[in-house]
């Protein structure tokens, strides 16, 4: 027996195959049986007539797994525009209870509770709206590897069991590791920076752990990260170029090879020119102040209504829904940012439908600064954590930058999701460490 | 100034170009003085002549950061095939110390002391064979990616803080999570089957962690894990086919695609067949107790110097260094295996090279065998861990397979390593957390 996805059922009009897959929605009609039967390419409809065929189905519940023989028949008003007639049915796997969730329904989680949702994911998901959001998600982090492979970066695993808490703040799972204290990576921020003297250009796509005390519709204690490193840079604006071209390459790949998945989900339309334009956070202040009447100007950092606002002035003003905003105030500095000794920093925010989607700063590469700035911000050089570290420095470091990129996050805004922990699979927070 | 890489320079022989990268060796000879620069893509040699220039680089270190301007010239006897002669120099970065670990040996790290290799990592990892074993293993990621999608697998993320452990044992990290016990991932394995029942084939790339109390050459507590599930078999055999031509096209490429890095670091030659052969463990056990006069026919489970003897006579007889060792003993069974009900588990070890490098079951997809199954095993169904796992199956999980695959262990027997953390960038074990 040669299984044929529904997806490739067009080719064989007329002809006798055998497809495999989940009763999906069951309805009785006129005395006939409709079935839709789910497989990894789609749906297809089956029209069962024979009575044999039709009591086979009796009491079976959603999520059966059915092997179906029948014959492909044109049909353009069915989805993928055909349908199995004369159906000969195999129950693979009986379900006879009911589902807890519904998944016949076009995306039930925009009026059904979040919780319930998540309570429920491995069932929910086989809803194909849910299960398009995470193939959209497989595709994205495929683009973003190929633009960076293109690029030549070597793609690096680094470790999540360390032992200090690389950026410092409180916002760190510790755990007992034979003996002594162990920290969760909050991302592998040190050891990319290491990297840069090896291979100049890095990437991980990998797990980053924060214990975000928040249950806000932004905070999860488990992301996936992108992060990049590149060395050998002329100034800031090279980072900020590669950052650039892959959100505008793996974006343009998105509306471009999956379009109908992302209408299908009412993704908003896509505003993006190749050169996002650049702000700094002076000039924003000045903008939204003029605009709003909000005086924002004597603000550090910008407010989440400036975040908001500049997109949608950006991309009425400039046809582009992606911008930096450059400066970044000098107290949102982290240690190993440069200073550019004037009250900022050398770091940008890239801001996409409203949100910062990423941090791209220039690092500090020389030792003496380095180390300077590392006491400043009460961090120990010397330490187990960051002995390493330094070294790297010490024994010479080019001028690097690089961002952390999250695809949760991205995926988010590409769908235009409301919720980040939609585009987790099984996502992570104060309330939930389940399923 | 357009940076020009080291592999490029042949393309602009007789021209003035500029390349920047890392001083990686330094020698006086008759009043000259050679340098090696090192860049991402290799090194070249520099002739400094001229006294101011050569004034630059006294005092200093390898590892200092240059930017040369100098004339292309082709010299057979150097590596890469060119020089750089008449050089202008810019001390970007000066190191002033020696580093504390030789790199510009070829592999250093045989003779040396794993530990030292390991404490200065981050300098040690500049030494060019120790950076190629990581672009290889980067490319041999990228292979079994690019397999994968081919074949329509889906790329999941799956949590690793989780509220039980998965597989059950004494191995696993836990760690407090916001006041309730979390454990670490020891693998996805829950996640990737009931994944099976939204996307059919999955796959991930992840860390994974396992509290290794052994301090062997085998042992690390996090590992790098390909895991790959796969719904709709026909079998067990189709799980072995897939598996088996992921590592034959991995493999295949690497030697084809890698040849002169793998050449530069000794790897072994290569005998491999598309189909692997296949025997039984009492096969093995027969073929072995004849050949070697070691009467193993009682044992379980294979013997360590099984695995190595089968990989080697697979090599002689059937012209293929990976070999299937089939109908494993029921008593290494996990829980979510399937159950062959003769004595042995659907289940295969993949041998390469004189090891195990994966295990490639058929699950128990029938959701009431697999209930007493868990119960046989101890594992509470209802418990918070496994609620959702079960009512995946509850609701209609079809025949599936699929096999836990380690990226580091794949690296050191392609490679021809002695350890496996020789393949991994900042190895944890038992006694070590740091770099």
């Amino acid at each position: 027996m040669q299984r044929i996805l529904t997806g490739d059922l067009k080719k064989h009009i007329g002809k006798t195959v055998t497809v495999q897959g989940w009763l999906h929605k069951k309805r009785l009609l006129g005395g006939l049986t409709f079935i839709n039967v789910r497989d990894r390419a789609g749906l297809v409809q089956v029209v069962v007539k024979d009575k044999t065929e039709v009591e086979k189905l009796r009491g079976l519940q959603i999520g059966t797994v059915l092997t179906i023989t029948g014959r492909v028949k044109e049909e353009k008003r069915a989805s993928g525009g055909v349908e199995l007639h004369d159906p000969k049915l195999t129950v693979d796997v009986p379900v006879t209870d009911e589902p807890p969730i519904e998944i016949d329904k076009p995306l039930s989680h925009k009026s059904d509770n979040l919780d319930t949702l998540f309570d429920y994911r491995a069932i929910g998901l086989r809803n194909l709206q849910e299960a398009k959001i995470f193939k959209i998600r497989s595709e994205l982090a495929r683009y973003l590897r190929e633009f960076l492979q293109k690029n030549e970066f070597v793609e690096i695993n680094t470790p999540k069991l360390c032992s200090g808490a690389a950026e410092g703040g409180a916002e760190v799972f510790k755990l007992d590791y034979f003996g002594q204290e162990a920290t969760l990576a909050q991302s592998p921020q040190l050891y990319k920076q290491m990297m840069v003297g090896v291979f100049e250009r890095v990437f991980e796509i990998a797990p980053a752990f924060r214990a975000e005390l928040s249950a806000t519709t932004r905070h999860v204690s488990e992301v996936t990260m992108l992060d990049l490193e590149m060395g050998f840079i002329d100034g800031h604006e090279d980072v900020l170029d590669m950052v650039q071209d892959m959100v505008f390459d793996a974006t343009k790949r998105a509306y471009d090879e999956l379009s109908d998945e992302l209408k299908s989900l009412n993704a908003p339309q896509l505003k993006l020119k190749p050169k996002f334009p650049r702000y700094s956070m002076h000039q924003i202040h000045e903008l939204y102040s003029k605009e709003t009447g909000n005086d924002t100007t004597k603000e550090l950092d910008l407010i989440p209504d400036e975040e908001k606002w500049i997109c949608e002035y950006a991309k009425d003003h400039d046809g582009c829904e992606a911008v930096f905003a450059i400066g970044l105030p000098k107290e949102k500095m982290k240690f190993y940012h440069m200073d550019n000794e004037d009250g900022t920093a050398r770091s940008a925010d890239l801001l996409f439908r409203g949100v910062e989607i990423s941090t791209v700063p220039q690092r500090e590469h020389r030792y003496e600064k380095l180390l300077a700035q590392m006491k400043a911000a009460g961090v120990d050089p010397d330490s187990q954590g960051f002995a390493a570290y330094v070294s790297a420095f010490k024994f010479g470091l080019p001028a690097h930058g690089g961002c952390g990129f999250g695809i949760d996050r991205f995926t988010e805004k590409i769908i235009g999701l409301a919720n980040i922990k939609e585009a987790i699979l099984f996502p992570r927070d104060i309330n939930r460490l389940a399923p």
